[in-house]
């Protein structure tokens, strides 16, 4: 018996998520139903994270066990070739039997794309959200160094989560420019229930000037999220990549 | 009556080309049944550059006559209200009445995009060819000197093509990197049939190592389509952007 980690990365528009649901196309369920195909054993991953409908991955993270001789490394070629074109395994590598991908230290970057133009761009249309409204980006930028390190984040937590704390630890959170597309990145250890396109959200309000620098700090103290800015759609969302400690076999 | 000029972007993946066709779903023909719904008068577009099958386009141009009162400048936002969201027009302008988008002198820029990579990555794989033979990017450049300037491009012309001369002028041909994803931009006054996609394919053979910088003078030279590389796949190319002389009202 041996635990394997994939690297897995997809275009979420068609699914409904990663998550197994009873009626549903997932993530989740592709890989189960292609690794159990593959290694003709009962597979069940465990994903890193549970991305929503329509959010976008690089590298997401998913173990398994299984008693297969076939090369851990060698299982992302065998695999790709059982999956639909919009999920691909970027790698496959052994990884120590308690290695469990939500239950350790790691962290972990999103990147949120915004195409900010006058009319949206077809090839684009389904990865960034688009918006007309002029962004003052060096204004975001300012505004991006309030969220940095560790904070009670409630304000930026849709309602219904049932995390246990609200603090988090934001490590970096910058913007990137190329042409008309900004592309925010931001890295921690964890992120509340669609904190990250509530950040996006707020950060487009300060670009758009209906919110100022001081009013972030505000936001924060709050602890409401009636104050922070709307949760960005999904589709401008995509899980970048993980980096963990201690995993290596 | 005015000639309006339209700069029109679209996502190929489901159209089989610009030009209208019996019984297929093309650019050409989604631009003509919403500008007739739009201005209730019967409109024909004439198209720049009439697109393969599954190719993309940031700028391509049309050009239709009409006698409506909406001011040119505001036919874009009414248009795009009618059309799918994989077609975006990206600006409306006036222009002379004898302006004709093809029989003027204009520079047009082609994009070929490839993802170099050991796997495919989901999110671009209908904008850009996914090869994962490692590529040597800087033989790749240096191949692109040979191509600038007047030349007889038989080599790089189709079987089929009803051109009466081979002869063409690349002003500019060069390849952006960006991570694993390289971009080759090539600018013309006119270009044969499939003439961007088999330079493509033919920098990607120098690139793997099959041809070698000399091969290059020695295709252009033969002027023989099957000394030079593989006709490269539709879904890497978009037309990027045209300009114009004396195109102004």
């Amino acid at each position: 018996m041996k635990r394997v980690m994939l690297t897995v990365a997809y275009d979420g528009t068609n699914y409904n998520g990663w998550q197994l649901q009873p009626n549903a196309d997932t993530i989740e369920a592709r890989l189960n139903t292609a690794l159990s195909d593959l290694l003709k054993e009962d597979i069940n991953v465990i994903g890193a994270s549970r991305t929503d409908a329509g959010v976008h991955a690089y590298g997401n993270v998913a173990v398994f066990d299984t008693n297969t001789q076939m090369p851990a490394d060698k299982i992302s070629y065998a695999l790709n070739q059982r999956l639909p074109e919009d999920i691909r395994i970027q790698d496959s590598r052994e990884v120590d039997a308690d290695f469990h991908p939500r239950h350790c230290d790691s962290r972990k970057t999103y990147v949120y794309n915004i195409y900010n133009a006058k009319f949206p761009q077809p090839v684009n249309r389904l990865y960034a959200y688009f918006t007309y409204n002029q962004l003052d980006v060096d204004k975001m930028k300012r505004a991006c160094e309030y969220f940095i390190g560790e904070h009670d984040f409630a304000s930026f937590c849709s309602v219904g989560s049932q995390a246990k704390t609200t603090v988090r630890t934001i490590y970096d959170l910058h913007i990137e420019q190329n042409g008309q597309m900004l592309s925010i990145y931001v890295t921690g250890s964890g992120f509340l229930y669609n904190m990250v396109r509530i950040i996006a959200g707020t950060l487009m309000e300060v670009g758009r000037g209906k919110l100022e620098l001081g009013d972030v700090v505000t936001i924060i103290d709050s602890k409401d999220r009636s104050k922070a800015g709307p949760t960005a759609p999904a589709c401008g969302l995509a899980l970048y990549k993980y980096e963990f400690e201690n995993m290596k076999k």
